[in-house]
């Protein structure tokens, strides 16, 4: 609970109109996209610009109040649950677009800005943001700035990292730093702008961003290959980059994916293939024309049963916001869907497919795969009920299998969700003890009192192995 | 000077043929390419693998001696100079290409291996690998990664950044780190990747890197610019990306600049204009003929008073080779040459330029401009000597201001060069206390006993402004 004094010194800086401490609005911010975490923070505060950012976290440093920076709360790793209470900081004044820069390709953001909407707004005049999370329609930037956020056009275009080049955050202390800028190129000193990227809201706030923005593709064309056999359809992914062409998407959907996303959506998936890979093009007419010929004539080669070509912006855009929509369409199996997202290299991808299905069948769980393939970014996803304790600890020994898989096949145990809360005890998997080491020192050297969004990253114990009972 | 047990400590764990103590092996790595900086090492040592340097970094560690990895010594702000004596590192042994792996398009190097030799053994593959220093002949990937170099193909690909995907690490105490891997993603806690990248050996040793590799593009064209007028070039440098072309590199020279090239090259490069811009496209060869044709108009509507292409690849190769070695040119004119980096937005490359040539008469010296202008990188390069103490004070002055004029147009003291010794004294202008701050809190946590490559990028005091006697 926060002293009414606290409470007091918050209301100054924001105005009471920005800081919520009743049941109803803490209760509403007690959760994000994650199941099975929930805790009460103590309140919900809105700043109205960076000084007050500033001025907020000051006190909460100066006592020790745990702060949870959020934007809608989409992502997949307990990232914006507010483990410790304290303060959930809400970014819905600091959400305008303040500039978009022609003439050196950039758009300035506060981090409440919605994705889409950002997106939409530089496509307006030509330009393109080509980051685009599943959850684009509700995301904030800061959110994913926070989190390195990727998306479908990852595979070409990297992901939100590879667009950030400028940041204004604000450290625990109260200092305001700026990094970065509307440059192509900045040498002076330790990239502190790609250290906040992804960083989870573990180092500090936030507060605005300098985005790089590329021109428009100025077309694009989007095709289906299906599959008898789900390791064709992963020879295909490795294969289409091997013969040097890097499609600006390549999505992988298993049958059971393609089923339920067909059932919710309606469009005409076939639901009769054991795979099907989405995949897109875009970039110069000549050039779509000819590395689509090119992809459709691999993917048959590798026993494609079937490639059909959407035809039309339309149907390409219906079948994209089908494969966006796969977590929405799988949470209606199950009262719990646990949606994870281990990476290898591409060129494992028949084998960690194979693995997870393996996996699946000696848990004894369903387990649905899709994902993006060309990047070897799969998202492992099993319908599951938090109420029945003994499938839930089945559910989470195939997990903690498939992250060590992953690991295995020289993969990571996230490729684009983050760590969170719910990861935090496979990360050793990955880093090893010195890893774990020198992250912990970099959190301390930036948020010594560790107020800064605290129990993520780093867990009190590390899970090798989940034990089952 | 090392105490006699610590080279036998030393000698013990390289061998004696790879620990150099004499006076002649200190004064070869006394320097680096950045004039007036001279320091003499205790030691030269040259581990033969990861194993070694560990053993090396416990040693200094345990007995506080500096250590500074080095590759090839280009660098250009005093990055490699043995500042506070101590142990000089030699990466060759670990000079080896250790796997191009064409399914994922990487490959794996360890830190001496040569650029330019890495990138022919890719390009043999039909793979490509960006990022071209103007040193790419001699200098290291592990030079490359520790000073995020950039390079002529900037503009379009990015900087050895954005080609890093996993890095070995040797901390000072001896531990070894694995970031990354042969991923597309991967957000396993903080970006400590793209943290070493640009660190300039003050944080750990890099004994390995995974890069990412692009399939080779099909085709490239190559043209010059000519103008009378320095600011319709630079203009022209904004018109052709705010027209949504990117060309893979967009290089400015000042007439000085083309004068001594010409010089020392003699392939008929056209000393009477005022400034020329070196444009190069590649791709497919339907998008390079439109875009050089789009870049050709635009060029000619900004008033360039000629536009020539070059008519094979052998006379591209030659321009190319020929602005590479500006810096080699520039160094024929006067015993001593400083070339900095200065960076702004690109559409404030006019305005830069305008300000360098302002300042340069103010302080009465001598500044030839040329660099990277897609990028807004530009090289003010002065030829003078360090031996006309009067000169050389004007000289500091007026890049003192140069820089205080980049911050001002919202740009960065350095770009691609790095801070090293010679700009440390700079860095807070762009980072401010707080910034400096943050980053002296990363360097404690990775280094706390101070041993790796100290005395770089933080001064002892900041310069606000060089106040000339």
């Amino acid at each position: 609970m926060l002293q009414p004094n606290l409470i007091e010194q918050l209301t100054a800086i924001v105005g009471p109109e920005n800081i919520d401490v009743s049941a109803m609005g803490r209760l509403t911010y007690s959760y994000d996209a994650t199941p099975q975490f929930q805790t009460m923070p103590d309140a919900v505060v809105s700043p109205r610009n960076t000084e007050e950012v500033s001025a907020v976290l000051k006190i909460c440093n100066d006592n020790r109040i745990p702060i949870v920076p959020r934007g809608s709360g989409t992502n997949l790793c307990a990232g914006t649950t507010p483990l410790q209470g304290g303060i959930v900081l809400l970014f819905r004044h600091m959400n305008r677009i303040l500039e978009i820069d022609e003439e050196n390709l950039t758009v300035t953001v506060q981090p409440g800005v919605i994705t889409l909407d950002m997106i939409k707004e530089v496509e307006a005049k030509g330009l393109f943001y080509p980051p685009d999370p599943s959850s684009m329609k509700i995301s904030t930037i800061g959110g994913n700035i926070n989190e390195n956020s990727g998306g479908l056009r990852g595979l070409k275009y990297g992901v939100t990292r590879d667009y950030v080049i400028g940041l204004e955050i604000v450290l625990p202390n109260g200092d305001i730093l700026r990094t970065g800028g509307k440059l192509a190129k900045d040498v002076a000193g330790y990239d502190l702008t790609r250290l906040f990227v992804g960083s989870e809201g573990t180092l500090g706030v936030i507060t605005e961003a300098i985005l790089k923005l590329v021109p428009m593709p100025e077309t694009k064309k989007t095709i289906l290959a299906l599959y008898e056999d789900i390791d064709d359809a992963a020879k295909a992914v490795s294969a289409i980059i091997a013969n040097k062409i890097i499609p600006t998407t390549l999505e992988f959907l298993d049958q059971p994916t393609i089923e339920v996303v067909e059932d919710y959506a309606q469009i005409g998936l076939p639901t009769e293939a054991q795979a099907v890979l989405l995949i897109e093009q875009d970039g110069p007419p000549e050039v779509v024309e000819r590395d689509i010929a090119r992809i459709e004539q691999i993917c048959k080669s590798l026993n494609a049963v079937d490639v059909r070509v959407a035809k039309d912006e339309e149907e390409a855009e219906a079948l994209r916001t089908a494969r966006r929509n796969a977590l929405s369409a799988l949470a209606r199996l199950a009262p719990t869907t646990i949606l994870e997202d281990a990476t290898v290299p591409r060129s494992k991808v028949a084998a960690m497919v194979r693995a997870v299905n393996e996996i699946a069948l000696k848990y004894n769980v369903k387990i649905c795969t899709f994902g993006h393939a060309g990047d070897g970014n799969l998202h492992p996803t099993c319908p599951t009920d938090v109420r029945n304790q003994d499938e839930i600890h089945r559910v989470e020994a195939a997990f903690a299998e498939i992250f060590e898989k992953a690991i295995e096949l020289g993969g990571t145990i996230t490729g684009e969700h983050g760590v969170g809360a719910m990861k935090a005890p496979y990360l050793e998997l990955k880093l090893g003890r010195a890893g774990i080491e020198a992250m912990k020192n970099i959190k301390r050297a930036f948020d010594p009192n560790n107020i800064m969004n605290p129990g993520k990253l780093f867990a009190k114990e590390s899970r090798k192995r989940v034990v089952v009972e």
